[in-house]
């Protein structure tokens, strides 16, 4: 047991402001780092103490662990705690922390490093019997033997090149009548593209959920999962929206993924908080994907319907303390939604539109969390993450927290720069999304930029139609939302009626 | 059953907000009706039509009853929201609204006036043996039957001016013995102030706490509760923080202020939210005071604590629908503050402050909600009660909850008036408090104006210390957590090891 009085927080951004802002509820003491390009930055002014770490690259600054744990020495920093990106998942940052006896937030440098090779994490969480996709555990080249385990696997299967990476040197093979000729051609092409011709082989998970559930550890062997996040909703492999729970698994199935994940933590020994991600296919079956040793992005999800603050939590169990809660005391309560609002413009294939944020209003009320980094007339710099905010919303079902959102967006007022709250818009109104029906492909099966299309202005239509009544003295004036408008309105009606 | 597509509400301000918010989550349009001080207000600017329905005194706009159902008439309006204060509890409006064939949303008119007199309130809960403060039923100035009564009752005793209110013509009797000739006084002061020497006697509950009790019921006979709000904090009679739940209530009695609580609302047959308020005594009695027949300012506590939006569940009820839930799907989760921030000096007896919101930026984060009706720029008009907003804060437990209040009050930026925001910093940091030991007496028992007194300038202390020790050239500068001086120190930092 080790009190944590001051805290460092080595990122930047809404994650840095939402750390320090449980770490002030706490009564911890912290401290904000900042590049050259945030000096202006909302965690700066929130932070008790505040050092600027270099220049506005990451790799200048926020990347710069050596400098960050020299801050840490100078201010009497009893823990750091990464936030997720930049130094988040870097084992030597957390060795190093750890020598120069400040607490990393988060887990051991081995459990990092463990996780972060997949070929690794596959080896240390088999004797678990961890569900994985099933295929070729080594990469081959020899067709006849390829061929073999592609039949026992199961068509469709997958060929990915061993060098490849980010879909480069993969090809989907329908049926084994076929298999020969496309193995042959991808040792081919892995061969002349990346100098290697060695291929895995592994079943095709053609349309999957991106399922993952969030686990926590403390350092006394006790973990427990916090149930599951459903983020299927993704544009180039990243996640536009998440959810918690997902509107597919069935009590037997999130206990069974469950199960699976705290399995999985305890294989590295898992500390703090953490994420076991899954691919859940068509027929419900699971796969073990990945585990990442940090909090997500969408962890605010999981805190809605647990009623639980994760950072909170992971500060409690990076100072020794045991867990405060079994699995059998923690429960869903509601529906959560989460919308990363980006400085993208989706009806551009979501191409980053920084600039000034010259109106930025949020939303407000029951049911809707707003987690922010900026103001009103400050710049999204181009050196980061284009994302603005996370806009959360929460209700007794999943349609209440759908409602709460589509009016949270509407509510939403940023201009100065375009953003994905149109995107959230539509998807939230589509078919297969209130459904629950859909998969990673969402974007590429649904949307196009002219989802996006502005319908005749309504707006503008009722201004039209209400002056035209007036100017014809007709009774009623049409519905007219602007304000503009409906001063007009109402002063003619004032002025008549009263 | 009868859907409603148009809702207008009669009110202003936050809950004028609160309400179409929520209407518009559930596909519902929108009215405004406002006075000539709020043409800029932001439920003017939300809704989708806005009417201006006469000048800024209350009475010669949102108590305009005739007014505001005309208007109803004018715009195919199909129910009337009426929040809370101005013409929420006036029965004949609601019977004015039925009557235009406008869904009124809120209990019959006779369930408001039933409730509206003690007496009848009295009477009609009679039957379902509700607790009561012991006393006299009717009106005396016999002294001898007065005496028995009392003694009966049991010291001490409070003698009421029949014809008093607000606390005039009232006395305190600790002991028979001294009885009769309070008494006399009593009668004769009554006598004199009054013109009617009539008393009630009655329990005198010393210090009592102030615990509510919210309820729902349908037009189909289901009534539930949805436990209680302790609202124990007061300043002039008016509530400043409230709770949910209190702090004293074990399962036993909260089940049984529920049931009793389920009770009252059947006396009157009670559709829609209301509130059955208890005094409870040092001994855990409780007493039934009177029934809100309408939405309280503080219902937010509890809404955090069920995860139910009480504005939805209005107005599902007002369209016939039976309830969606039974008392046993019902449970608390977690725990929930509010403080009202007013626009009134703490340190000058509370006195209103009204004036320009020359700065206003809100908290935000986990565990933080904010219901206001005002922007930065914006002026408190003098017209009408100088709530400026209603800070939330909810978490897994009450420490949690009081530990958010405090960080999200340091986070609130409010400049230009004074409020209650340091107010509530001082009573969430009272021991009193904290313990759940505090009765409605508090800030008689321990605030003075003095508790608010800035201790001296740390931040300022601090700089100075920076700066002296950056003239020194010292190694260490000291914390200072103003942007300037951290600007400063950072920069001398980055400087010298960077």
């Amino acid at each position: 047991m080790r009190k944590i009085n001051k805290i460092l927080v080595a990122n930047r951004g809404e994650i840095a402001l939402r750390v320090m802002r449980t770490a002030k509820e706490m009564g911890i003491k912290t401290v904000a780092v900042y590049s050259e390009a945030d000096r202006n930055a909302l965690h700066v002014r929130f932070a008790d103490e505040a050092v600027c770490v270099g220049g506005p690259k990451s790799n200048e600054s926020y990347l710069r662990g050596d400098v960050i744990i020299q801050v840490c020495k100078d201010l009497g920093v009893d823990a750091i705690h990464p936030g997720y990106g930049f130094l988040s998942e870097n084992a030597g940052f957390a060795k190093a922390s750890q020598e120069a006896g400040i607490v990393f937030i988060g887990p051991s440098p081995e459990a990092i490093d463990l996780m972060g090779s997949k070929l690794a994490a596959k080896a240390a969480v088999a004797k678990y019997n961890i569900p994985m996709v099933p295929g070729t555990e080594e990469a081959i080249t020899d067709v006849e033997a390829a061929k073999e385990i592609a039949t026992q696997v199961g068509f469709p299967i997958l060929i990915k090149a061993s060098a490849g990476g980010g879909g480069k040197g993969m090809r989907v093979v329908e049926s084994v009548e076929v298999f020969e000729e496309q193995m042959q051609l991808a040792v081919s092409e892995a061969t002349s593209a990346f100098g290697d011709g060695s291929v895995f082989i592994e079943k095709y998970i053609g349309s999957p959920r991106h399922i993952e559930i969030q686990v926590l550890g403390d350092t006394h062997g006790n973990i427990v999962h916090l149930f599951e996040r459903e983020c299927s909703i993704q544009r180039r492999h990243q996640k536009v929206i998440e959810e918690a729970p997902s509107s597919v698994l069935t009590p037997a199935l999130r206990e069974e993924m469950g199960r699976n994940a705290v399995n999985v933590a305890k294989a590295c020994d898992y500390v703090g908080a953490g994420t076991v991600e899954f691919l859940l296919d068509e027929n419900m079956n699971f796969y073990f994907l990945e585990m990442n040793t940090r909090l997500q992005v969408e962890h605010p999800v999981t805190e809605q319907i647990t009623g639980l603050d994760l950072v909170k939590e992971q500060i409690l169990i990076a100072e020794g303390n045991p867990l405060r809660f079994k699995q059998k005391d923690l429960q869903i309560n509601g529906h959560a939604l989460e919308l990363r609002v980006y400085a993208e413009d989706p009806a551009n294939n979501f191409l980053p539109d920084i600039g000034t944020l010259e109106t930025y209003k949020r939303p407000q009320g029951l049911g809707v969390r707003v987690d922010d980094g900026f103001e009103q007339g400050m710049e999204i710099p181009i050196y980061y993450d284009p994302m603005i905010a996370k806009l959360v919303t929460f209700g007794k079902d999943r349609k209440e927290a759908i409602d709460k959102m589509l009016r949270a967006i509407a509510e939403y007022q940023i201009t100065g720069i375009e953003t994905t709250l149109p995107f959230g818009s539509y998807v939230l109104q589509h078919e297969a999304f209130v459904s629950g029906n859909f998969d990673t492909k969402f974007i590429e099966r649904y949307f196009t930029p002219e989802a996006l299309e502005v319908k005749p202005d309504e707006e503008t239509n009722q201004i039209a139609v209400a002056l035209a009544a007036m100017l014809m003295n007709k009774q009623k004036p049409a519905k007219a939302d602007v304000t503009e408008a409906k001063q007009v309105n109402s002063n003619w009606r004032r002025n008549r009626t009263l």
